[in-house]
């Protein structure tokens, strides 16, 4: 396992030392992450990356080198580093399960524990979350813009780094790929890696026909050939459709696809499925890859285009219309005694004031129909009773009288660590996918999954809660 | 050292295979990295990921687990297996010292080698160049906004994963960046880490005073102070004050800088700085962060805000207005007893023609002024004569019959492996930084780095080079 403990912000090694001298370590602190604004404007989040949070807090620890380094810095009390060689992670964590979907302010990850351990933890928890949430979210588009066309993941060369290659692809498969190209997330994963033929591939050859005849003879029954390195139609189909007929036909095999990584797609995947069929090649796919996502995917649908399986890179692999997942780490309550007091962050921006207090994030669901029409926040210590008609409060409209009949409501966070130990059983990656696409078909309202302005799930709170946050934010005291 | 062999595309190992069971394995091909188009607009890239790739050459290795998974594929021949089992590098690798200012379309990195281990490097290679190249790119356009101003590398957090956060940091430094938030980039690669408090810290204590004054007398040398967390003028920047006289000044210390994450940065810069120079502290930094990049550095200079210091985060560890670096890694010549035959791939897509075969790459200064006039490619085997006129090709416009004279021409390129053997030694990170600050500040005109409509670095071909690509081209056969 890699040690990233040192992965982290300066600060938190600063804030980390002040609690330790000033005899605050101890103090019991409650972090909640969370995020502001869906990506790309739509209207929920594919939340991931829990499994590498589970990880990197299983193997927390400070090496003697690392010790070293700190010292070396002359800004750490002594105390303070002897503590680190012996650092643990103590407290709980409590998280929704990957592949939930999520919604903005809504607590996706809240860390209780003695304030130095939340605190070193905050950069790393948001680079599991942040990323891995916003190309699940992305890939999660790109798939259900396809429908029931194939979607493959080919875009490690772009991604960000070695990590977001292999922790990309695992993102994009919870969020709906079926496949990928990246042979380490397959080893790691078990997400199915495939792939054919580069360019090179067939320019090494003296000619782009030895080159597909070649290739048919190694792997009869993968024969995906790709036809635009000289020319699609004069030369490339040609060539894929002679290997068809005379080489694979011969040894009773198929020509499995044809695959184009230029041009205009939607003309050419119409006159090669066209030409394809005319051949008696009904079953040869058309696969198409360069600059696709979900609204590429949506303009060729719209214009007819004849595509069976499509390979998308950088768009996905780094959310490039998106790239950035602005989660947060925010410090919402400190214990004192058996109390949890609530904090608050103002801030001169309206939208960056938190939701202060422990919390417990509800979902609520129509009875009747089995959808989730809000969620719900409260304070941790409230025991909201469903059964009977349930007042809340809108934050958007504090003044309307509003009541929950008929519904259920589930907790979403689970328990991931408990007092330093890991008690969460973790699904498999198959599951997660499956978890994705069972709440999308029958929990998430459809007018949430458009593209363009979607509906905006309701976000409710507590009276207690809303109460809270207004008492914490008139008493906050200013000096002149 | 961590091992990314196996972080390939599949289809690397199905050629790879290929080659082998055709029997060509020991076929020697050359492979040219380049990229097609500057990000954000630009006029240049700073290169940068040499390191990485290094590393990952160095360690190449497949280990009995990964041969056992590939053998569980059911595609790969025995022979090949083996063949993996010890498998090594061999080849030879030329590329462009990190921190050379390149353009489009010249090649960064060239491998020689078998053809099984150029194809098996592919996607590493990309991953490496192309990161690193954009972020130090987008970080050196960030620098050069921000002049005198001290600039931070705030970003791990919302880094696409571990990696882009730290080898992301490593490439900030390189395009100009002074310190990071980011430790294990200060612990691994020297860029100096620096940081005080989160908003945490701020509402951990019972008040911002007291928050502001136990940091304060912790770190006295070290005391920048976030103001943001309540109120910046009311209650942040005033509490500041008081510490500065009531808590370090009797110490004899200095308030260092306050912080604000949060709010107009152009306002309540100005006011800042008011506030602080009639209370004597003229020598206190004002430090902001908060989406900052090059263009909010320019529109906050143009508005005469009063910065010191800027944190950047987001905006610059995925660059985020243009996150994908376009690189490709494309065969370009085949050996064939002495000579290396000359490879072209055509495409739909004319800016996807590639220069064909084993070329080299000068930068031609003018002797005046030393300046660099343009760029220019020529076949390897060619010794251009500089001395005298040196007639090429301007591709943009083939029949003009241009010449250079009175210059000075170096390659590009320098040998990072022979044989297999790593032969460069590599400098340190100050220095790669420092040659980039030469370059711009000697070499590359000012019209090239404007941030709008630059001046385009001119690519000329030598005329042997041309007459090949033409040649090629017209002898692309189709086949009907």
């Amino acid at each position: 396992m890699r040690n990233l403990t040192m992965l982290m912000d300066y600060y938190e090694l600063t804030m980390a030392n002040g609690y330790y001298v000033t005899g605050n370590k101890d103090k019991v602190a409650v972090f909640d992450m969370f995020y502001r604004t869906n990506p790309d404007g739509g209207g929920f989040v594919v939340s991931a990356g829990l499994e590498m949070l589970i990880d990197y807090v299983q193997g927390l620890e400070f090496t003697d080198d690392d010790i070293e380094y700190l010292r070396g810095r002359n800004m750490f009390d002594e105390g303070f580093l002897d503590y680190l060689k012996n650092f643990k992670f103590t407290g709980t964590i409590e998280a929704v399960p990957e592949g939930t979907i999520v919604y903005p302010n809504i607590p996706i990850v809240t860390v209780t524990a003695p304030i130095i351990e939340a605190q070193i933890m905050e950069t790393m928890l948001l680079i599991c979350i942040n990323f891995q949430s916003l190309i699940a979210t992305k890939a999660n588009r790109i798939a259900r813009a396809a429908g029931d066309a194939v979607v493959m993941e080919f875009g490690a060369r772009r991604a960000q780094g070695p990590d977001a290659a292999v922790w990309g692809t695992r993102a994009c498969f919870i969020g709906g790929v079926n496949t990928t190209a990246t042979v380490m997330a397959d080893q790691q994963f078990g997400v199915t890696a495939v792939g054919t033929m580069a360019h090179s591939w067939v320019e090494f050859f003296p000619s782009e026909y030895e080159a597909f005849k070649a290739y048919a003879e190694i792997y009869p029954d993968n024969s995906v050939l790709l036809i635009d390195t000289y020319d699609i139609l004069e030369s490339g189909l040609v060539n894929a459709i002679k290997v068809a007929h005379e080489v694979l036909e011969p040894m009773g095999k198929r020509l499995k696809g044809v695959r184009i990584d230029s041009g205009d797609l939607a003309y050419f995947s119409k006159k090669i499925r066209r030409t394809l069929d005319a051949e008696g090649l009904q079953d040869c796919s058309v696969v198409v890859s360069n600059s696709v996502d979900e609204y590429l995917i949506e303009s060729l649908n719209k214009q007819g285009a004849k595509i069976n399986s499509y390979g998308v890179g950088e768009r996905m692999i780094t959310s490039k219309s998106d790239p950035v997942f602005g989660g947060v780490y925010k410090l919402v309550a400190v214990k004192d005694g058996d109390t949890f007091v609530p904090k608050i962050k103002v801030s001169e921006n309206v939208e960056k004031i938190t939701n202060p207090g422990k919390k417990k994030v509800y979902r609520v669901y129509s009875k009747k129909t089995g959808y989730a029409i809000a969620d719900l926040l409260t304070m941790a210590d409230e025991e909201p009773d469903f059964s009977d008609a349930y007042s809340f409060i809108d934050p958007t409209k504090p003044w309307k009288n509003m009541k929950f009949r008929n519904v259920d409501a589930k907790p979403l966070q689970v328990t991931i660590f408990k007092d330093g130990e890991l008690v969460y059983e973790k699904p498999t990656l198959k599951e997660i996918q499956d978890f994705v696409k069972h709440q999308l078909a029958n929990e998430v309202w459809e007018e949430e999954q458009r593209f363009y302005n979607p509906h905006i799930h309701y976000l409710d709170l507590s009276q207690k809660l809303y109460e809270t946050k207004k008492e914490l934010l008139a008493g906050v005291e200013f000096v002149d």
